[in-house]
């Protein structure tokens, strides 16, 4: 596979990244003679994975983001990108994932944490930067900015990023996710020796997973809108969305999955902070020409979010990763 | 040409779109079967038309944008774009095209026309938008924003756009362009019965015009740095830019045009209210995606900018047009 031959610090360095980025993942799919059944399913996996469709994706980008599923020892595969056991689907955080970042919160002092504080402007003025937000100013000489480079843009710097910073972040773009989970009083599907994960072709969720707590004390089946299904439904009502859900889960785990006793719809193209989800991702003619600029500071501010992450873009754990690459670059910076 | 059956009102609804927007200018050139001079003048014709490679472009956006150069009555040509006489290159406005907004602003009203004024913020309350801006604030009933895609996803809404619009702002990212002018103290090449144009596959400055008064009191050269050649020069020094310009003007005509007696060196990619240039354009996965919110309202804030135009798109006739598109549904939702 191509991915294994891509340096994931720099995949714009590779020789033929200028033209395997002057075309879509579509044009390379149909350029293999896929037999039909095996053209369905990667229309259908790669919306799970990727939360775009093939059409969306430049095939350069699609293979530094396969090759970013793995270690510095274990090059990154497709394999591992949609794998539950050992792959990136494999685990949950017992008691939700909101305690990682109250983790987080607590090791950097939760009086050092500013909620619902809008950064708006970042000046430097001689070699100190300060921060105006929607609530107070700060001043800092070092600044991490971990989101992703499309709703990066929308802080004013002054003075203005490099014309390459500015592209990469004109053309990345978040791409389509919403969830729904459905709540029961048993997770009833066990029974049946089922295990409440799903892979279909139809439906506006193609993809499930059990999320019922470990203890089974109720049933919870968490289901993923994406790319054009969830455009699709962006604009709908919750109680619309719920109406064509449940038909779907029925149509996997049989009629008792009718009786949902309580819904969590979350749509994060509609969030004013994610804008889509649950990654910034790229077209043709983007990480060839302006790659680069993921992680290069500019001054003294240095990027992070997972799209800067070297291994695991898009996860949780490439999060991490860029925000520990960011940390060590200023460490770095004042020896 | 597919153009020809392009509705430039809403390119989106082609029974092709989705199709023709799933890849790249670039891949539809790879299966014509161009011979190699014909694909070699598409490679250099299409940047100075677009400002961006073939493997920038979706081709649906292409078509679209093609279909737009024409009215009514004259369907948009591949020629018209390109060409000089009865085409999109054939007039200059005497006295410099800054007078277009001069005079846009005396009609208006100088008094109501204010500059150095950033808007940051548009936030609705009851059927009134409060609009802050960097000096002050303005109430109003009705907003036109005429921006482009990206810059206008730099105001902050409350409440926020749509998904889709916001969506279509993250995806369109502005063309790379910049012009570097040589003026002379005459119009030498003209002795020589030199246009004083070119069409070059070679060079930084790959297309020129001659831009002299037409009393021929001094001569200009206009020579245009689009999309490869300018990215490659964003960081460059002015000096740098004009070294190597001036190389490609002494190879089209000859040693005399050394003798650059001012230059005017301009770089819309690192303009902070540019940010690129002339226009933003859409990669794959756009138009037939989220082309509709180029021009559909928001309340009662409407989207102008030359790409919300039906013709003329990229040129400052599709900005007029599109600016009175918006103008006119404002009337009409007040009868």
């Amino acid at each position: 596979m191509y991915a294994s031959s891509i340096d994931v610090r720099k995949p714009w360095s590779h020789p033929n990244a200028s033209y395997w980025d002057s075309f879509t993942l579509a044009t390379w799919m149909s350029q293999q003679n896929l037999t039909s059944p095996l053209q369905a399913l990667l229309d259908t996996v790669i919306p799970t994975v990727l939360s775009a469709e093939p059409g969306e994706l430049s095939f350069l980008y699609t293979l530094s983001y396969i090759a970013a599923a793995g270690n510095e020892t274990h090059p990154g595969t497709f394999a591992r990108l949609v794998g539950t056991t050992d792959g990136a689907q494999e685990s949950r955080i017992v008691g939700g994932t909101g305690l990682l970042t109250y983790g987080l919160a607590d090791q950097i002092g939760r009086h050092r944490t500013f909620l619902n504080t809008t950064v708006q402007k970042i000046t430097k003025v001689s070699n100190v930067y300060y921060v105006r937000t929607s609530n107070r100013d700060y001043i800092a000489t070092n600044i991490v900015v971990a989101m992703s480079p499309p709703l990066a843009s929308r802080i004013h710097y002054e003075p203005p990023v490099s014309a390459q910073r500015d592209q990469l972040t004109q053309r990345m773009f978040m791409a389509s996710i919403g969830k729904a989970t459905a709540i029961y009083d048993a997770p009833f599907w066990r029974q049946a020796n089922l295990t409440g994960q799903v892979l279909s072709d139809t439906g506006v969720v193609r993809s499930t997973f059990d999320v019922s707590p470990a203890d089974g004390r109720y049933g919870a089946i968490l289901g993923l809108m994406e790319a054009d299904q969830m455009r699709a439904l962006d604009q709908s009502t919750e109680t619309e969305i719920k109406d064509l859900v449940v038909k779907d889960y029925v149509r996997y785990f049989g009629p008792q999955a009718s009786k949902v006793s309580e819904w969590v719809i979350q749509r994060w193209d509609n969030e004013l902070y994610s804008r889509g989800g649950p990654v910034a991702i790229a077209g043709p003619g983007t990480i060839s020409k302006y790659g680069s600029s993921l992680r290069r500071c500019e001054g003294n501010i240095y990027w992070a979010g997972t799209e800067s992450s070297d291994y695991w873009v898009g996860y949780m754990s490439g999060a991490l990763k860029a925000g520990k690459l960011a940390a060590n670059k200023i460490l770095d910076s004042r020896l």
